[in-house]
């Protein structure tokens, strides 16, 4: 069998991922599994709903978790935000796993709730592979969903260096690129590169929900582009945003004052008007070339020639 | 000759377009030149730019206009908004075509301001392909741009109905789908379907533009998607948004609104809170069906069944 490490050697200090158990068998929690058995971990699952438990196990994503299961390197919590604290202290009572980890999109408000609801916070690693889609649910999972991509580990004063060590071998494992990153600075770079954007979409998507349909006889793929991720699951979202609800809040008032200006400019007869909406428009330029050169950056990374 | 009308007897009275003279060589004119001359109609081409006007030649798109050219069957006028007015009136005082159209993407100023300026209204049909790209430039044209699209054509009470069907045969003849609308309504339905996209879309963008590195270590496939189009032409689109100022305010104070809303909603504590972003949420995915539904409907039709 495989074992995951960072390095190769089996004497340097690299822990291994052996077993592996998964909870919260949706798209995320499932490609998680289906990356690790790639990788010939053996992986238990588990999840409230019996169905979306058969349907990953019958994908190969593992066996399904049993009550008195052998202790795994590492448990990997792949529910919603608002569920992450009470699996993560009922696993953890259980003596489940050595190293613990989650996927929520929020880190901070989890983790300042975890303490306090008696959960071991030295092997509590937060986590966030940064790969959404718009889709959810274990059929779409797939093993290379996390290739390339930035999965976020959060450390935080309470940490042992093993926990945060398998965590980034986990990522590894699963073909992401480690990023790590306080808690509080994660959960204001995701509202910046994910929630924002998302009620953004939604905001724009929305106004389409009951218009005529001539309003609709001009769409095209500039519409499209912009109201793509307008369409992620409801509960999912509502519960993100709840969880990173000040961080979006903020950022969102900053973009409602910069459409506000962008209002003054248009109406602005003249060339003050004219050379506010250019400004407009080239901040715009500047922003979208950073934020490619970003993620080719990250894809280059990926893929480095051979 | 291929001669190109919306039906195929030479007896009925849809007119043939076997002349054409397409006035400015970016993106768009050239495209519009490229794909009638796949239709075998004689295009002769002329820019300010001799530069792009080269290039449009070489890519065979047709010839450089001449001074004294035999008159076209249709003129197309491929400049920015700004433009159109005084190069519709040159080109009518030339004598240049029979019927005259351009491909702005807002209309009803620029018919305002083109009867007080002296231009014939009888034979000038507003026109707007809705094929935009981020690109620019005669380098990035192709024939098959408009191939399945939008292109609305804008009837006015000084129109011949002559004008009106030669517009409708010359965005057939590129393979788009035409759709009448009248000049107020259209520049309605573009701020809701692209300017107020691409605004909204500069804005986020333009938070990046002197963000940390950090702020982008997350960034992914939801941000691209959200700021694709904020990379589109300055000049262009600060003309573009000049002309449709009104309509594409208005509905920025709206989306503004709706920001607001979503922040107050986010800072309410407990279930109206939730309740109302769950709303937004909703909201935004039944727009975004809604879009999806527009677009692929007019894609089936663009590609029946063989």
């Amino acid at each position: 069998m495989t074992t995951l490490s960072t390095s190769g050697g089996p004497d340097d200090d690299t822990p291994a991922i052996r077993r592996a158990v998964v909870i919260g068998c949706g798209l995320i929690g499932t490609s998680v599994a289906l990356a690790l058995r790639r990788e010939g971990v053996r992986v238990a699952l588990d999840d409230h709903d019996p169905r979306a438990l058969a349907q990953a196990v019958s994908m190969g994503a593992g066996v399904a978790l049993r009550r008195r299961a052998r202790r795994a390197d590492v448990v990997v919590i792949a529910t919603p935000p608002s569920a992450v604290v009470s699996v993560l202290r009922e696993a953890q009572s259980r003596g489940l796993g050595a190293v613990y980890t989650d996927v929520a999109s929020a880190k901070a408000r989890i983790l300042a709730e975890a303490g306090p609801a008696g959960c071991d916070l030295t092997s509590y690693v937060p986590g966030h592979p940064m790969a959404g889609r718009e889709v959810s649910g274990p059929a779409a999972a797939r093993a290379g969903l996390f290739e390339g991509r930035t999965w976020a580990v959060c450390p935080h004063p309470d940490l042992s260096p093993h926990a945060l060590r398998v965590a980034c071998v986990l990522a590894a494992a699963c073909g992401a690129e480690v990023t790590l990153l306080a808690p509080d600075a994660h959960d204001q770079v995701t509202a910046a590169v994910s929630h924002v954007p998302l009620v953004l979409s939604a905001a724009l998507a929305g106004r389409f929900a009951r218009a005529e349909p001539q309003a609709l006889a001009l769409a095209g793929t500039g519409l499209q582009d912009m109201t793509r991720i307008a369409a992620s699951p409801v509960d999912m979202w509502r519960d993100i945003l709840e969880h990173n609800a000040g961080s979006v809040a903020s950022l969102l008032e900053d973009v409602a004052s910069d459409l506000a200006q962008a209002v003054a400019a248009l109406r602005a007869a003249g060339a003050p008007g004219r050379k506010a909406v250019a400004e407009l428009l080239s901040q715009g330029n500047a922003g979208h070339a950073r934020i490619v050169d970003a993620c080719s950056a990250r894809e280059r990374r990926a893929q480095p020639a051979s």
